[in-house]
């Protein structure tokens, strides 16, 4: 299947204009993006392969939908604990660490015992608006994913890649391949340095939006609010 | 399966500790919930039964419920139309109102003609927080519903049945009884009336909120945002 890339400037024009002209709110729109998250998760790393669940969120939106993809997580079974050693300040996050929080899912500080210790993480550290370069404590944190033999489902992007151009030629994250990949509304062009599974999530684009940036509504089946997509060896879609 | 009931007070008293100490916003719980009466939908009622829906929103959050499951029932290839006579104040459903809009669901306002054409119909009029009587245009709505052929899903409870007794003794909705109900959250008393295939959809409530409130979480299967519970002969769960 052919689905065209959008560009971060694009991605942010994409929120923009669902907020500003579509009606929608941004806890609406990160609490369909999470739950695409967690029934990704589902697929790659189905709960007979082991509960515990590492979620890194980083301090922006993509760590947003880590939290949410946490909470559905819990719901399912998993015991999800999240890592989020910067907590952006937006009130949203607030909230959704409370609904974590009710829920008893650990917010762990010892990053390295618990990436010993689990048996998939979720990379929700940076997205779409990711500009580089990756600071402190955030450079150390890919290093240690990157070394580490867990398998990663990564939200929107590698963490610590270029959203255009791919890994970095050096440090932390010029390694990092995860195992899956889910793109949120469209890919972003460095999944053609992606090789592995690939989902696309956030089924609640409209025609004049698709329209609008020239991307494609995938064919998602029944009620699933993720698709496998794929990737070939050029790295196509 | 035992599931215990909630009464309207205590329904609403849920609701709001959801959002005043749980973290979670109007905006999350009902596009949650809204998710729910897409999937039982799509169970009862599977797109090559017919992909017309007539979604019949009240004017509160039992009708936000629907708008959001007709945005749902969309993504998911039926083809929604909404009845929204008398539409709610709270910005909320101005913006699922546009949601809609931007997916080109049409609003009708001849409801005779669309329900003499609809292959389903989702009656999202009144939840746990009508205290009755039917004002107009409800009465007449309820009564056309009660007599036409249409299979029916009910949100939370059938509109016009009171949330403790049960369908009225007269009048419209006497007679009344939807082919499904899907209870949010938990039962209300009136499902000890009710006979037909019953669901329980709101995969988010934490273990504080059903043990204050002594209801039970049902064991959703895999990743379903709702569960098919049955009821017996006695009504009971």
């Amino acid at each position: 299947m052919s689905l065209k890339a959008i560009s971060a400037k694009d991605a942010a024009s994409l929120d923009k204009d669902l907020m500003d002209m579509g009606g929608w709110s941004l806890d609406q729109l990160m609490e369909l993006a999470g739950l695409s998250v967690s029934q990704a998760v589902w697929r790659v790393h189905p709960l007979s392969s082991g509960k515990n669940i590492l979620v890194v969120c980083g301090p922006g939106n993509n760590g947003g939908d880590g939290l949410v993809a946490a909470r559905h997580l819990a719901q399912y079974g998993y015991k999800p604990s999240v890592f989020y050693p910067k907590q952006g300040k937006n009130e949203l996050y607030q909230r959704l660490k409370t609904q974590l929080e009710n829920l008893s899912v650990p917010f762990i500080t010892d990053f390295s015992a618990a990436l010993n210790s689990t048996d998939f993480l979720v990379d929700a550290i940076f997205g779409f608006s990711f500009g580089g370069p990756l600071r402190d404590p955030f450079g150390s944190i890919v290093s240690q994913i990157e070394s580490a033999s867990v398998s990663v489902l990564s939200v929107d992007a590698p963490s610590s890649w270029d959203i255009q151009s791919g890994p970095p030629k050096e440090g932390p994250g010029a390694k990092f391949m995860p195992a899956a990949l889910i793109s949120l509304t469209a890919p972003k062009p460095c999944v053609k340095f992606y090789r592995g599974r690939h989902f696309i999530g956030g089924r609640f684009l409209s025609k004049d939006i698709t329209d609008k940036y020239g991307i494609d509504s995938p064919p998602y089946p029944g009620i699933d609010q993720v698709m496998e997509v794929g990737v070939d060896a050029e790295g196509r879609l």
